[in-house]
């Protein structure tokens, strides 16, 4: 009995011993299996009309306290338009936008708060669309946020967003109101290193191909060799 | 001597059936863990202009032995176009096509490819652009291929294809040669269950939707009640 006794514990202590040689291993594995699969959303378009200042007040500088219910007769439900503004103000520390088309007032407000929220903004626009009448680049450039265009006969035609280096939003979706509110389109954010990384070497690409040093809007400035 | 040999024995005996025990288990992290990367690849444009016949010819459903070399002048490389088209003409069993613009005529040849091959293609477009000089809408409605339209002020602004309910190819790019050649466009090819399923639900949506039996095109055919 005593010798059985002994074996007992020690067929015991051995395979307590083997149990903690592999829990790291079994943890490592935990980590490798169940690690978060990145954010990714898609939102379609049209968007319902939903009223959206609740939201953009509460992403404002001043007192975070949110705003009392607005009075306006829109719904106040979620909708596409909102969860895009959602990720958006989700910036901290930098935004990049690369956009041919920029004219929706909720979307330039929402670029226009994280700005003086001291996210650092850059934007690459389309010159040809940028002049067009409800343009938000102009509002954005003035509020002193850094625009640079094309100046090829090409469409700057990119839709793209990349919120403080890690989250990529891109799609169809010019940010209109025309087609946020009237046609299909569809916008995807993803939460990907690896799209991240290559969207991001595309921005800065072409940020440094349209340095305004290289404009020649005016002959007069083209150099002669 | 006899005793302490027994009892490595024992031990190892331990040590085996506990290393057995554990083995699924590993195996089962060891697939979660190493569980292949979906395919993702970014296409940006504009494209370098490169010949593809080599591309379409060996895709045809003629004899399958490549081409004597194309004497063109183009370089004969690879392209982002190039690479659009070999996702594309990758599809076995279905082509959904949910495209504003669709002009190019190397797409809409791999797109006929794919239909004499016997792959189930359907083409959702824009009605606004599907009649412009150039597009390859009608070409692909006399070669027999399903296409539908939507008839609504908006834009069917999507500009996606799913092959064979398993690849997304979404992006900027409209279809047509002066974005492939002259924009810049991005153009996202994903092999990912959850997005395929999603974009796949709005392809559905906006077939029914889009049903001919809906058109309203000839007043004297709309329902009186």
């Amino acid at each position: 009995m005593e010798r059985v006794r002994w074996q007992v514990v020690a067929v015991a202590a051995v395979g307590l011993a083997l149990a903690l040689e592999a829990l790291p291993a079994a943890l490592r594995w935990l980590r490798v299996g169940r690690r978060r699969r990145p954010r990714h959303e898609v939102l379609f378009f049209p968007s319902q009309v939903t009223c959206t200042e609740a939201l953009l007040q509460a992403a404002g500088p001043g007192p975070s306290a949110p705003p009392a219910g607005c009075q306006c007769s829109l719904p106040h439900g979620e909708s596409s338009l909102s969860r895009l503004l959602r990720a958006l103000l989700a910036a901290r520390a930098s935004l990049e936008l690369c956009l041919f088309a920029f004219s929706s007032p909720q979307l330039g407000r929402a670029v226009q708060l994280l700005h003086q929220r001291g996210v650092r903004v850059r934007v690459i626009t389309d010159c040809d669309y940028m002049a067009l009448k409800g343009s938000q680049i102009g509002l954005l450039r003035k509020a002193g946020i850094q625009v640079r265009h094309d100046q090829d006969l090409g469409y700057m035609h990119h839709k793209f967003a990349i919120v403080d280096k890690k989250v990529l939003i891109t799609g169809s979706l010019n940010w209109t109101t025309q087609a946020i509110q009237n046609n299909r389109e569809n916008v995807l954010i993803m939460e990907d290193e690896d799209y991240v990384q290559l969207f991001l070497e595309e921005f800065e690409h072409i940020w440094e191909e349209f340095n305004p040093a290289k404009y020649t809007f005016f002959p007069q400035k083209r150099r002669s060799h």
